[in-house]
């Protein structure tokens, strides 16, 4: 098996298999949260524009602009604020700078698509382990077409994970995040160095950070099941064995 | 001052100030090692046929396609071939995969363009943090648009020579580089484990891969100094002070 991770989304890129992509200040850590305080389903879509469009009485719409709450909008990009919301048996749908793209990206070509960030990073690693026949891979949304610190250091316990459970063919990228992973025992440390964690920084949302960090606190895993125009649809993922509501000992 | 590394060539990205141009395996460290053995001048062309163009009594081409060196050329892409080749007061045209690309991606908007490699990496660093004011980059060539381990390690041990000179701001890049650095103590480890030295390992030149892991051992550090058509004019730079046949002590 093949164990690839690309640091920064190329529109050339294509997947032959699993994509994990990974935006974990804040997207993909945040769809996490909505999973697990019981949203129906997501719709990841790549424009505000579309978001807007899907807004109905069981449908709320979350995401940011320069990390605040765009207008018309029923949520920000907050993980904390997500994990928190009354979205129960609600579609929620989800517009992002990075992540969303990074998700269509890997959507384009992939067989599957699964949200994966430090707050599910077991359950990720182990759904992506079960599911690829040859490849996974793991794409970072990096910020603005440069790579993030915390999405490169994601990739890297990502891949530690998938290393315990078999034998992968690690490439440059691959060990690149491992190397970064190494680097620092403490998932703050990154976290908070990173370009994302400043950002958010201006803009008063700093607690979101510490929220990020946490290492396999969830098991809910957003994964790609269709198509609504150009929206995304991801549902919680289900391991073959029906232990998806365990986090799996790895 | 600014420490940024792109640990991949962006087509939209610009520089305002000083960039390392850095492709370990091979290109960079092959240029470096044709000024070691006496060229008057580098000449880098993005094509093939653009060097081939070039060719007179006193100028011999060099470059690889593959890995291999292409028809009608003199050179491979071989340090240990540059370094021992008869090109003294020649100009040497230079074609390669990665690394010429990518010279010419910085060249469109930086002040300043360094070739950097592990062979010259103490007197790359010192010129570029001689010549920035307000920024260093590293731009790294990678491989077909991916990450390469050993370029992103080159990245990581300029890194620390310029952190050892001055204070630097750092961003994620240079961050993800320096992780990468510190991971592995011996150069040869990453650079024999990358992406590009499997593919040399392929067609039989892997030897070069030991010459490319020599830190420090040249001061001669290719200088962008003008353009003849698309072709870049590099010349061996000079320190200010007129110290640059020393390798600097820093």
């Amino acid at each position: 098996m093949r164990l690839r991770v690309d640091l920064v989304p190329q529109p050339d890129l294509t997947y032959s298999d699993v994509v994990l992509v990974v935006d974990v200040i804040r997207a993909t850590t945040t769809a996490a949260a909505f999973l697990e305080a019981g949203a129906k389903e997501l719709y990841l879509t790549a424009s505000r524009e579309t978001a807007r469009n899907f807004k109905d009485h069981d449908v709320v719409i979350a995401g940011e602009e320069g990390g605040l709450m765009p207008a018309g909008f029923d949520f920000g990009n907050s993980p904390r604020e997500a994990l928190g919301a009354a979205v129960g048996s609600k579609i929620v749908v989800m517009s992002t700078t990075n992540g969303t793209k990074a998700a269509h990206l890997a959507a384009n070509s992939a067989r599957h698509v699964l949200l994966a960030s430090l707050y599910n990073a077991h359950a990720a690693a182990r759904l992506a382990h079960d599911l690829a026949s040859e490849e996974v891979a793991v794409l970072c949304a990096g910020k603005e077409g440069r790579i993030g610190l915390d999405d490169t250091y994601t990739a890297g316990v990502l891949a530690e994970f998938l290393q315990i459970m078999g034998s992968y063919d690690l490439e440059d990228g691959a060990l690149t995040a491992l190397a970064t992973r190494r680097t620092y025992p403490d998932p703050s440390e990154p976290l908070h160095l990173s370009g994302a964690a400043q950002a958010l920084r201006q803009v008063g949302l700093e607690a979101d950070v510490a929220f990020c960090a946490q290492i396999a606190a969830s098991p809910a895993v957003p994964l790609l099941e269709g198509r609504v125009g150009e929206a995304l649809i991801f549902r919680r993922g289900q391991r073959s064995n029906g232990s998806q509501s365990q986090i799996p000992a790895v």
